[in-house]
């Protein structure tokens, strides 16, 4: 089999949100599967010198437009949260702890997370919520707060920063296959054409 | 026939060479016509803190390899100029008096002056180079070489950057339609569907 898709995200992009709804039926097209990659944009940033997206002027309006069309487009329930953005090493953390334990349900268990927080209005910076999202996925409770806590994935987690970094990634989501880098929910479609042209 | 369509572009953005090819095959099939407006994303940058897209580290280089995907993709030359970015005064300032002389001429006359920088490794910055892009294109190289240089075309180009702005612009090419932002060459298919909604 080719080699896998991976796909990096931060849980607090409502890009990385749409582009999660549309990126496994999109690999299975193509025979391929999907390595989910929770990242921190906020470290990755401090890296580029970029800026949060709500910081830019004028620019954020934007977004917020566009991110109604993209739902209008694409059919994707988006709520915006009360809060946004915020900060996401709990969801994070708990999604590599569900990739850790149930690999082929990583996207189902993302989904879950972001849907929960840009769908449904939960609160998805209190670990708590993230917990309670967890267990509804059928994760085991206190085996996931124990585990968010732990210096192991907080190790993990820092080391999927770095392979983000390594990898070029500047923003979310990103996803790169065979070494090729693609930024945005709009290169989707770009992506869908590289697998093409390597079946 | 309903409002054009206001196509706001810097003639040293490559996403913006890309719509520029676009736009008025897609505006025509729902009975639009485009109005080009060129800006100075110089300034514009000043106004929202943004940093032009070369100067921001990884992402530079991400987006060289984007628009060579584009170019392969579209089927549309693309090659890097020697020099890039570049300060565009002179190109907006001619289309802004080839558009006044010629309104009808305006996208053509726009993309030989775009191709010319993007396609065929002539330095758009070069007034003299302006000048024989207009001349090769019926304009008369003497009027056009005094517009450039004139109080009116400076004023005029002024005037577009303000427009610009006071519509929210913040990036090339950017387009507004019967009020409605969408910023980037992938927002085209949007456009598109944002006409076939009000045709």
């Amino acid at each position: 089999m080719a080699d896998p898709i991976d796909f990096f995200f931060d849980f607090s992009s409502p890009y990385g949100y749409f582009a999660a709804e549309a990126i496994e039926p999109l690999a299975e097209r193509f025979g391929r599967r999907v390595t989910w990659r929770p990242v921190l944009l906020g470290v990755i940033f401090k890296g580029t010198g970029a800026a949060p997206l709500m910081n830019v002027p004028v620019k954020g309006e934007y977004a917020r437009r566009d991110w109604q069309r993209i739902s209008a487009l694409t059919g994707i329930a988006y709520q915006e949260p009360t809060r946004f953005p915020i900060p996401t090493q709990a969801a994070a953390r708990a999604l590599l702890y569900g990739r850790e334990q149930q690999p082929e349900r990583a996207g189902e268990l993302a989904r879950a997370w972001y849907r929960a927080y840009f769908a449904q209005g939960r609160d998805l910076s209190d670990p708590a919520v993230v917990l309670d999202i967890g267990a509804e996925q059928g994760l085991d409770r206190s085996a996931l707060e124990e585990a968010i806590e732990s210096a192991a994935l907080k190790d993990a987690l820092k080391a999927e920063v770095i392979l983000a970094q390594s990898r070029g990634v500047f923003g979310s989501p990103f996803v790169v296959v065979d070494d090729e880098p693609f930024w945005g929910w709009d290169r989707l479609p770009m992506v869908a054409q590289w697998l093409q042209s390597k079946a």
